[in-house]
């Protein structure tokens, strides 16, 4: 890229990199403690950047954890968007919330713990799996394939009910998350107008393989 | 009561005033803004009691938000106990539960902020809810009225969607939330296994009046 100045590069890529370990740090604070209490030098600290550079990104810690939350809301929804490409019926892709979320609790235990922390407030928000889930709903209501239940409600529910199954993950590890997420997935789409054995059964399908 | 020493009462009293003082407080910042950074100062003033006091009650600043959290989380159980005395079915005791909540969220603010913020780490805890849900799911199961479910998994995805309907009534109070919490209620005794007419019928039945 001749045209581009190397140093202006370098600089933006530095800046970017500071920005995304001071977001990395206040993930991590959530996951680990959710005391936002914590000072903006130890911030920095845990981040390893300057505490003068803070302000180079961010106004105020609040921004800061909301920020972090955002990222941490839109990494969860890609995880969908790129495990369930090609998945095509919405009641499919329901219990497919349920499964992959308990098997992310496992696998991507940092990410879920700020999910478990600050889900419910971002249940009607444009991040994560609230804006997919609105979709699948509205795409199943209109074909039939569920009830014709209240959207807004039903997002309400399934949201509630996965940040529980999330929940009952890390506050009760001797339980079978994968029994868990597979029963929850079944009962919701009997909530959401499917009869009971198609929804046992939809609830089991194997789930896409990822290549 | 003769036997009693006077002065023994009255310094028995007074000591339960200021530890019901210092757990208002705490459950109205709770409720407020959910900053647990405020200092063990400010919340004796706010409880208007002396900072010296808080230690005759609590070890710490943790152990005082934990009896707040108890307190809001047993007093939203009593009030189901109050307010369904009598009523037997338990599908009308879990369509109850969202409709009292989402009244409640109107009614009592302050209590339903802090089962907002801090229930979904008590969905299987012996306090408030969960523990009467558990019971009502577990009659439903064992008389035939709900499907051979799982009863954690159940309460788990009633507490979170209860918990979802109360995050609705606050951030979204445009939304009729009398309307929200009766089709909620028939999703999930739907969920439970009831046929979809009775469903509807039973989360719209008349809730008891109290005396």
């Amino acid at each position: 890229m001749p045209s581009t100045a190397p140093s202006s590069n370098r600089f933006e890529r530095r800046r970017a990199a500071t920005r995304r370990a001071l977001v990395r740090a206040a993930r991590e604070i959530l996951a680990d403690t959710d005391d936002t209490s914590v000072s903006i030098q130890a911030i920095a600290e845990r981040a390893d950047v300057g505490f003068g550079s803070f302000y180079n990104h961010f106004e105020s810690k609040a921004e800061l954890f909301d920020a972090a939350v955002a990222d941490a809301l839109e990494e969860f929804g890609q995880a969908f968007d790129d495990q369930l490409r090609g998945v095509e019926d919405p009641a499919e892709l329901v219990a497919a919330g349920f499964r992959l979320s308990a098997r992310m609790a496992d696998s991507h235990p940092e990410l879920m713990q700020v999910v478990r922390r600050r889900g419910l407030a971002h249940l009607h928000s444009d991040l994560g799996l609230a804006p997919r889930a609105r979709r699948d709903v509205e795409r199943g209501i209109a074909s039939g394939r569920f009830a014709a239940v209240d959207p807004v409600v039903a997002v309400s529910a399934l949201g509630g009910a996965l940040l529980a199954l999330v929940e009952l993950r890390f506050a009760r590890p001797d339980i079978d998350g994968t029994a868990a997420a597979v029963d929850m997935a079944g009962m919701t789409l009997r909530m959401l107008g499917l009869p009971p054995d198609e929804a046992d059964e939809v609830a089991r399908r194997p789930l896409p393989v990822v290549a």
